[in-house]
C-alpha cells in the first residue's frame, strides 16, 4: 500500500478500504505525509465522491486520531443539535438551555463563524467573560450536574479533523459531501453524544444553497451516523433569509435573551422547536409532536430555560450581570438606518450579502486568526413577505467604523427586493430526513 | 484574482484563461504558491481536463517560466523527434545522426527512465563519457557545426515543468493529456525548434496502454502545436512488446550501432524510418513517402548516420573507441537463458512486464535518484508472430545481481505466450494524427 496507489485509486472513482483511509490519514495526522499529497487526495476525493460505508469508514478513522468524552457515567439521554451554519442562525444558544431545561443533556462542541456565516462560540463569548475553553473534565461535569454545556474543540478531539480542515479551506475542497459528512461526525461521535439532530441550511446564505445539495448532505450524514450506530436526524430548514431579525454576534445574543423570555421572532422559534421536538423524540419522549412542542414551549414560558441560560453563563465564567441589562455593553457607535425606496412586499432579504456585510462591518472573520467586532451587525426590520412602505425601516446597520458603515449602505439596501405584488413567506422547514430503521 | 477562486473554477469545469493560468504558475514557479495549493490544482484539472485553448496557454505560460534557445541564426529546418517513451525504445539514438545525415538539423532535448520506461539521456551515458549536460551555447554551436546535439533540459528551459513534474509524480496527476501535452511543448518550443514529430506509443508498456488515449493524446499535442505555430505530426506506434531485440541500456546502445551499420532490426527500423519520413516532409521535402525512405536507407548504407553518431559522441566527449568494440565494456557477470515450455507461435511479449523487470535488475529506475547498472537488460529472441520450438531460446536476461536475476526469471518467462495457432505481427504504425491546416 503506497499512497500514490491510493490516491490514484480514489482519483479512478475506486471505492478505498478502511485500512487505505486509515493508512492516509493516520501519516497525515503524524505529520509523515506532506500536505500536497492529502491535498491531492482531497481534490479527488471532492470530484469523484465516496460511498456511505467509505465515509463511515472515514469517520472512524479521523475519530481515531484523538480521544473520545465519555459521558457515558451520566445517566439519561444525551443530545446534541449540529447546524451546518448560516446567517442569524442563534438557534444553539436558545436550544441548548431549553432542551436541559426540558430534562435533556446537552453536550454541545461549536464552532466559530468563517466567512458569512456565523459561529456559535463566537457569539457565546461576546457574553464578558464566557470560556468556551473547557476541560473534558469540566465539560462532563457541567454536563452532569447542570445538563448543558457549550465549548469549542478540544485539541484532543479528532485532530485530524483541524488540520485537514485548514487544507482544505486553502485548496477549495470545503464543499465536499463525504468530506463534511467525516468531519461533523467524527466530532460528533468522539463528544460522547447518544443522538445528534442535523439543522443542514439550504438558501442563499447557506453553504449547500440547492436544496437536493443539502439533502444529499443530510442523507450522507444521516446513514453515515446510522453505520456509527448514532441515532440521528436531520431537518433541512430555509436559509435564504437571516433567521430571527437579528444578525451579529451580541445583537444575536439579546434575541436569544428576549426569545428564552418568550418573546422570540416566529420564524427563530419555529426552527428551534421543530429541532427541539426531534431531540425529544431521540431522546425517547413517548408523546405526539404536539406534545413535544408543548413541552418545550412551557420551559420557555416558566422560565426554567431563561434560568439555564444564566446559570450555563455563570458556570463558564460569563458575565449574568451583562445579561441582564444587555444594551449597556457592546454599543455600536453609529446606527445606519436602511429606508424602503418603493412601497410593497419584500420579496428578497439575501442571507449571503447580509452575512458578508456583517464580516465587512467587523462581526465575522475571512481567516480564522481575525479578531471580531462583537458589537458589529445588521437588525432586520422587514422579512420577506413583510408589507412595506416607501420611507419605512428596512434594516439597521450596528458599526464603530464608519467608512466600513458607508461602504455596506448600498448592498445591504441592494440585499432587499420589493415587489408590488403580495409574497408568501418562504416554507421554514423543508424536509426531514430519517435513517432507514437503523439506530 | 485568487488561488482558490482559480483553483474552485477548475474544479468546476470552468475554463481558465490566460491570465488565471499565469498567476497560478508563476506563483508557483517563484515559490510563492505551496506545494498543496498546485497539487489541488493539477487533481482537478487531471479530473476535470482542459480544453484545447487552455492547453495552449498553459504550454505558454510555462514556457515563460524560463529562457528559450534561440538557433534562429542557423540556416535550415531544425526539427525534433519526441517519444511519450517505451521498452527497448532506442530510436532516438538512431534517428537524430540519420536525421543529420540527411541534411536536416536536429536539436534534441530528451529525458531520462523513469518506471518501466527507459529514457534517451541514461542510454547516451553508458557510452563513458559522454556528457548529455550542455550549456545552451554548446548545444547551439553543435547543432550549427556537426548538425545533431542531444542533451538533457537545461535548469533555464521550463523550470516549472521540473517543479511541477515532481509534484506530478508524487500525486497520481502523471498520466493527464493536457498535463502531458504542455509538459512535452512548453519544452519543445523553447529548445528553439521548426518542427516536431511525436512519437505516441501504445499498447501495454506505454503510459497511454489504450490506442483511443494514445490517439486523444496526439490530438491534444498536434492541436496545441498548432495554436503555437509549431509544425508537428503524431504517429501513433505499436508499444505491446519492447521494440527491437534489445531492452536495457548498453544493451541498447549495441543494438543502435548494428542498426547504424545497416543491420537493424525491422520493426525498429520500419518505426525509425516512418518517423524520419515525417521529419523530411516538415522539413519541406518534396518528393514522395518512397523517395523520403530511400534518402533515409542510403545514408545508413553509405555509412554517413553511423559517422555523425561517432562525430556527435566525441563531440559530447564519449568514448569512441567504446562503440568500435562494444562487447569490451558493461558485460554483465550473468546471463540466464529464457527457452519455451511449449512450441507453438508467440502470441505476447509483455513490454510493461519486460520494462519491470530491467528496472528490478537495476536497468531503470523507481526514483529519479536511483543510479544505473547500464549492463543490465533482456535481449529477446522471439517475438510475437514468431514460429518457436519447445527448449528454443526466448530471451536472455543480462544482470549483475544473482538473486534478482533469479527472482525476475519466471516474471520475464510469463511475459512470453505462446498459442498453438499461429499469430500474425502487430501493425506497427496504428495512425498518423496531423493538423488541421494550421502551421
Amino acid at each position: 500500500m503506497t499512497v500514490n496507489s491510493i490516491i490514484a485509486k480514489k482519483r479512478d472513482r475506486g471505492v478505498l478500504s478502511i485500512d487505505e483511509l486509515r493508512f492516509i490519514i493516520t501519516a497525515y495526522s503524524n505529520g509523515e505525509l506532506p500536505d500536497y499529497q492529502m491535498s491531492a487526495f482531497l481534490m479527488a476525493a471532492y470530484l469523484c465522491g465516496m460511498d456511505s460505508r467509505e465515509t463511515a469508514a472515514l469517520t472512524q478513522v479521523m475519530l481515531e486520531s484523538g480521544g473520545q468524552i465519555d459521558l457515558s457515567d451520566i445517566p439519561g439521554p444525551k443530545i446534541d443539535k449540529h447546524s451546518t451554519g448560516g446567517v442569524g442562525d442563534k438557534v444553539s444558544l436558545i436550544l441548548a438551555p431549553l432542551m436541559a431545561a426540558s430534562g435533556i443533556r446537552v453536550p454541545m462542541i461549536s464552532g466559530r463563524s468563517l466567512g458569512h456565516t456565523g459561529g456559535t462560540l463566537d457569539k457565546l463569548e461576546s457574553i464578558p467573560g464566557f470560556r468556551t475553553s473547557l476541560t473534558a473534565r469540566e465539560f462532563h461535569d457541567q454536563v452532569r450536574d447542570i445538563g448543558v454545556a457549550m465549548m469549542g474543540q478540544t485539541d484532543d478531539i479528532v485532530p485530524a479533523d483541524k488540520k485537514i480542515y485548514a487544507l482544505r479551506d486553502s485548496t477549495a475542497t470545503i464543499a465536499s459531501i463525504p468530506l463534511i459528512t467525516a468531519s461533523i461526525l467524527s466530532k460528533k461521535i468522539a463528544s460522547g453524544i447518544d443522538g445528534l439532530v442535523m439543522d443542514v441550511k439550504t438558501g442563499r446564505g447557506a453553504f449547500m444553497s440547492q436544496p437536493e445539495q443539502a439533502e444529499a448532505l443530510a442523507r450522507s450524514i444521516i446513514s453515515t451516523a446510522g453505520l456509527h450506530q448514532l441515532p440521528a436526524v436531520a431537518l433541512i430548514t430555509d436559509m435564504s433569509q437571516p433567521l430571527g431579525y437579528a444578525a451579529g454576534n451580541w445583537l444575536e445574543v439579546r434575541e436569544v435573551l428576549q426569545a428564552l423570555q418568550g418573546h422570540g421572532p416566529e420564524d427563530l422559534m419555529l426552527v428551534t422547536y421543530a429541532l427541539g421536538v426531534q431531540m425529544l423524540f431521540l431522546a425517547g419522549f413517548q408523546g405526539t409532536t404536539r406534545q413535544a412542542a408543548a413541552t418545550l414551549k412551557h420551559a420557555i414560558s416558566n422560565g426554567t430555560a431563561f434560568q439555564l441560560f444564566l446559570k450555563m453563563t455563570a458556570a463558564q465564567g460569563g458575565d449574568v450581570k451583562a445579561l441582564q441589562d444587555p444594551g449597556s455593553i457592546h454599543r455600536a457607535i453609529l446606527e445606519q438606518h436602511i429606508r424602503a425606496n418603493a412601497s410593497g412586499f419584500v420579496a428578497e432579504v439575501d442571507a449571503l450579502t447580509i452575512g458578508e456585510c456583517i464580516v465587512q462591518l467587523g462581526g465575522g472573520r475571512t481567516r480564522l486568526s481575525d479578531t471580531i467586532d462583537y458589537a458589529a451587525g445588521i437588525v432586520l426590520h422587514k422579512k420577506i413577505g413583510d408589507a412595506v412602505q416607501k420611507g419605512e425601516l428596512l434594516a439597521v446597520i450596528h458599526a464603530n467604523q464608519p467608512q466600513t458603515a458607508k461602504a455596506v449602505t448600498p448592498l445591504v439596501r441592494g440585499a432587499f427586493k420589493i415587489s408590488p405584488d403580495p409574497v408568501a413567506k418562504p416554507k421554514l422547514i423543508l424536509k426531514i430526513v430519517r435513517g432507514r430503521g437503523r439506530t
